[in-house]
């Protein structure tokens, strides 16, 4: 018979555990018979001791298969989702579902929300005055099938094991495991259904995998599982060394999601930003409709040029009751200037998330609640040259006070170098 | 500011936990502040990364300072207290405590109940119509000082992080870790007020150490804390690969604890029993009151012969509310007969322990309730030649029913050969 601290015993040993006892493990958790201190036990025996590439892929399929879990021949054809492991002004899912839905790619999507220094896209989605993400399975799958995608929150009974291991992982140092964050990201889409997985993985300073062996090894491991269970899938590696775009807050994340989408301020936008974004689309796209990098690029291209992309996301946005026309503004919004000239050599990314979450834009503990206005814009990013005095970045704050504190955070945020610098690459691999 | 997550990592990383650290953690964890899933994580971590002897007296002493303390100047002099790791058949302390009590050293201690394949000192006592071990701390310093001793439970608030830890070690596969195992025994022997440790560290298949190496690392590690902390010590390594003395079984054993120590019937009682509990004795009397070996060994004997420790043994029994006229026994006592001839190889102490936990002697979970009057009578130890027919053990159950489940388990336990053995030796060493 089995049982839970044997489990323990066994996986605190090194040896590798078998299907039934991860299924017996995962049962145990959601049902209440394995209390989360032995969960937790659990938890840091596996940070500690690993799991080889059959174990994790048994735990992905436990904890998929841990409540609902929507057929793959529920959704509308081809159905693709995609999952960013995030990053400080990370808006790249408002930008390429939107271009993935109007080149006939549906996305039916279950996000996550914001803690800790990176923000969720549930969040800045709720930043639109009106906008609800709490959608039951039934309307995801009816709006995905009307206007091509749905963005909401994680719904009804799919992955419980997630949640409750989620939870435990933030609170027992045992986030930055390799099995545990495949089996986490993975269950969740296998749960959701779709046939094809876009996976933006992020490196550097502002994500959880700080370097990039690791950053290749959570990639690799993510379209591994996912062939192993039928489903195909593809892993860009993305640089977050610096935020991504100018803006990083809720409700100036989405406006600037708008600047990309819209043919009239496009070309204007990050050049960063939206090359990230057409490069994700168009890896998406060729997933989804196995086109050429040609074809791909050309349609991915055409949606933005002729707003249809634009029109997607308003379309979605209207029908989760959103009114973008009063997005939130921040009562103070203060520029901070260079105090001497030089260019700008790194813009550290956790120290801005964490700024941003001080001014009120973020979540400390899951009670917080979040001010959507408040934010910071970029003006220089990496590479830029600067002269005393130029405007380095604008803060978006709820008070004056909250302005001087976030002022001197982001000062220490940016570094000057007395020489020329590069920026570092955009997208570092492919998988 | 110290943060239960941020310690969790540097455990977790193999970090050398400071005394400040260890200090907030315990706190958290009497306070609740530090929820039970947090120290079970942490366990862990400290299980698979171990702790090295400064973090050891570190944990030990925040421990020992998590709720009342007994000080040493409280307890009448010489003081002593002794703690067994544990083993099946193991009734020494009721042996010796009466020994050095009628030697003139002091022994206020508290014990454990019984978990798992080997017996507590608590149930055995309890198996005495109408004694109580539930003595608080100023009738258990009453009592040691008008009849010489006190066998309580653990009591009142002393050392309340231990019950915690404890019964977390026991569910999250975490009790065989030297530095808990040490942090757990050290701390209550601090905080009982004793000047002296007397350790008998068992090793053996019956015992929580299965190797010499293992249990000389535990005794070593005790003694050396004892001494940190300013108290003496001593720890014997005994064996326990086969029982201990002839009775397993809560009245049996107080029945076998009262042979040795009544003048009468000591020379027939079990001399493996009788010699390690009288160099228990020997080796506590010299560390309390300092003698040359000589001289403890006169003393330890003259007590025997003299009937003083049965004195003793029936005056702490009967400050404590105990009638030992009416131990009770089992309904059906049958003999286990060899089918062969041969020689005894051994006898699995902890298929013993475990046939006696099924036959109701002891818990398999906290709520179990214990039936005193079961147990087995072993009569041939090993190294003794048995010819077919003759009886290996005798069973006491509830039941002819357990007995015939009992009697299989009891047949598995001893291994005959058709060459003589030796018996392993008693005391394996000294620290």
């Amino acid at each position: 018979m089995l049982s839970a601290t044997d489990i323990l015993a066994r996986k605190r040993d090194g040896a590798a555990l078998t299907d039934d006892e991860l299924d017996f493990f995962v049962r145990g958790i959601v049902s209440g018979e394995i209390p989360d201190y032995q969960a937790a036990a659990w938890l840091m025996a596996v940070y500690l001791r690993g799991m080889n590439p059959a174990e994790t892929a048994a735990l992905t399929r436990a904890m998929a298969e841990s409540g609902e879990t929507i057929p793959q021949s529920a959704l509308p054809q081809p159905a693709l989702d995609k999952h960013s492991t995030g990053g400080v002004g990370d808006k790249t899912t408002l930008i390429v579902v939107p271009i993935l839905a109007a080149c006939g790619v549906y996305v039916g999507k279950m996000s996550g929300r914001g803690l800790g220094h990176t923000g969720g896209t549930l969040d800045k989605l709720e930043a639109i005055p009106g906008l609800s993400v709490d959608v039951p399975v039934d309307r995801i799958l009816k709006q995905t099938r009307s206007v091509g995608a749905c963005l909401a929150g994680q719904t009804g009974n799919l992955v419980p094991a997630d949640k409750i291991l989620y939870a435990l992982r933030d609170v027992t140092a045992t986030v930055g495991s390799l099995p545990l964050s495949v089996a986490s990201i993975l269950s969740k889409k296998l749960a959701g259904g779709a046939g094809a997985f876009l996976f933006d993985v992020k490196v550097g300073d502002g994500a959880l995998m700080k370097s990039l062996p690791e950053a290749r090894a959570l990639a690799g491991a993510l379209v591994e599982g996912a062939r192993q269970n039928g489903r195909r899938a593809v892993a860009v590696l993305s640089d977050m060394s610096q935020p991504l775009g100018r803006n990083v807050g809720n409700a100036l994340e989405i406006a600037e999601a708008i600047e990309v989408l819209d043919p009239a301020t496009h070309d204007a936008s990050d050049v960063r930003l939206r090359n990230l974004c057409t490069l994700l689309a168009i890896e998406g796209l060729r997933l989804a409709r196995n086109l050429s990098p040609e074809a791909a690029g050309a349609e991915v291209e055409n949606s933005l040029r002729s707003g249809a992309a634009l029109d997607r996301f308003q379309k979605i946005v209207a029908a989760q009751g959103g009114d973008l026309s009063r997005l939130p503004v921040a009562p103070v919004q203060r520029a901070v200037l260079a105090r001497e000239s030089g260019w700008v050599a790194s813009i550290g990314a956790r120290e801005i998330g964490e700024l941003v979450v001080n001014l009120g834009g973020g979540r400390r503990t899951k009670a917080d609640v979040i001010d959507p206005g408040v934010g910071v814009v970029v003006h220089l990013p990496v590479g830029s040259e600067v002269r005393a005095g130029e405007a380095l970045a604008t803060i978006h704050a709820a008070s004056e006070a909250d302005f001087e504190t976030a002022r001197s955070r982001l000062e220490r945020a940016f570094a000057l170098s007395s020489n020329p610098t590069e920026p570092p690459l955009l997208a570092v691999g492919k998988i």
